[in-house]
């Protein structure tokens, strides 16, 4: 499969058409952007990593009975999916109430809420990927009260097989964004990637961060602690 | 009744506790805040506008199954309430969309959505009240899922109650934001106020609009609209 035109650029990853309608080949970047572009810098060998964790992570959850986007790794920083048309929304699950949440509320970082906490934003540059709810979604003709039932199914189904996957490993879930897309035939896919860039994961023993807010927050170690990730993911 | 200790004083109104336990005075006051609290001024009798307004539509709810607070009228500035214990949660609904929903995703004002919208606040100055979803409140403790659906079906009746109220009297219900509130017995009823404070009303015909923006916008004429309020609300 041989990269055509590049279809999108966005701030970690390029997409490139193919020969074949129905696949685009997916680009990892080393690019880091934080707080909406705010903050832009390079983690080395990310793009070769965040590659190899979202193809481990999608191949688990194929398995498991999430349908995603992905098809299989082409070579180190490449892989090939499925076209999709992604639905403006990022889906964040919460475990642990940590980053925007505990800022936007007043509630400390690390405490563990008694329910799993959904959330979309709409994802829109200009505005800030601005926190917003379903009857919002549904006004913007971004998505229907339908399909956002089932995007909500499929992320507690996916937030539940990643606390497992990550938890073998050592490792707490705390929170994760999500994209979904649909497929020529109208089939809601999950898209994008799930990465140390779009987790946090925390050592469960020491605590330690091994996820882009050591970029974010400037702690250092970040290719070590994306290292160590597809390190403890690759025991799988 | 007689007013004993202040027991709150918020941005337009002060509540006094009384000998009966279970009910308070609240006193309507003529300051005006926007922007939380950014902007300040008086409105001329305001107090004895909204008093009035709040009394009206309150005895229309209540007429049609919808629990609330209100007792009845003391005097100009003063009604008797039960008592109750705030739920803090604004809960706004948008039958069109304006004001702060216009600004976070850049949609014009005076767009009709296909859905009604509704939305909660979490109540808090500090915080600059900031729009959260149910996943949130229910993990904040603020409130849970089953009384979440209780407060939603209310004000799902009460927005149809209030734009037919409005609507006969040649006005469109933009939007408007309501507090709930347990009594002693933990049923929860409609609380706070609901006038040209915590409305958007626009005259059908002209557009015209007759509320707070009128002191959030500088736009001159502010107790003449909640008078013309008053005054058509007067015709029921």
């Amino acid at each position: 499969m041989i990269k055509k035109d590049m279809v999108y650029e966005g701030k970690a990853k390029k997409v490139y058409s193919t020969e074949d309608p129905n696949l685009v080949i997916i680009h990892f970047k080393d690019d880091a952007t934080a707080g909406n572009g705010a903050k832009k810098g390079t983690i080395e060998n990310k793009g070769i990593l965040n590659n190899k964790i979202t193809a481990t992570l999608y191949e688990i959850l194929e398995k498991n009975g999430i349908k995603t986007h992905f098809k299989k790794m082409l070579n180190e920083r490449d892989q090939l999916c499925e076209k999709v048309e992604i639905i403006p929304l990022e889906v964040i699950v919460r475990n642990v109430i940590a980053g925007s949440m505990a800022a936007r509320v007043g509630i400390e970082e690390g405490t563990v809420p008694s329910n799993t906490i959904f959330e979309i934003c709409y994802k829109n540059d200009k505005y800030n990927d601005p926190l917003i709810n379903d009857h919002h979604a549904v006004a913007m003709g971004v998505t229907t009260y339908e399909d956002l039932a089932k995007i909500y199914d499929t992320t507690a189904k996916i937030n539940n097989l990643l606390k497992e996957t990550f938890d073998e490993e050592g490792i707490t879930l705390v929170d994760f964004k999500i994209e979904f897309g649909k497929n020529k035939d109208g089939e809601i896919l999950l898209a994008d990637e799930i990465t140390p860039d779009t987790c946090r994961l925390w050592d469960k023993e020491t605590g330690e961060k091994l996820d882009k807010d050591r970029f974010r927050r400037d702690l250092g170690g970040i290719e070590e602690a994306y290292i160590e990730i597809l390190k403890r993911l690759g025991a799988k």
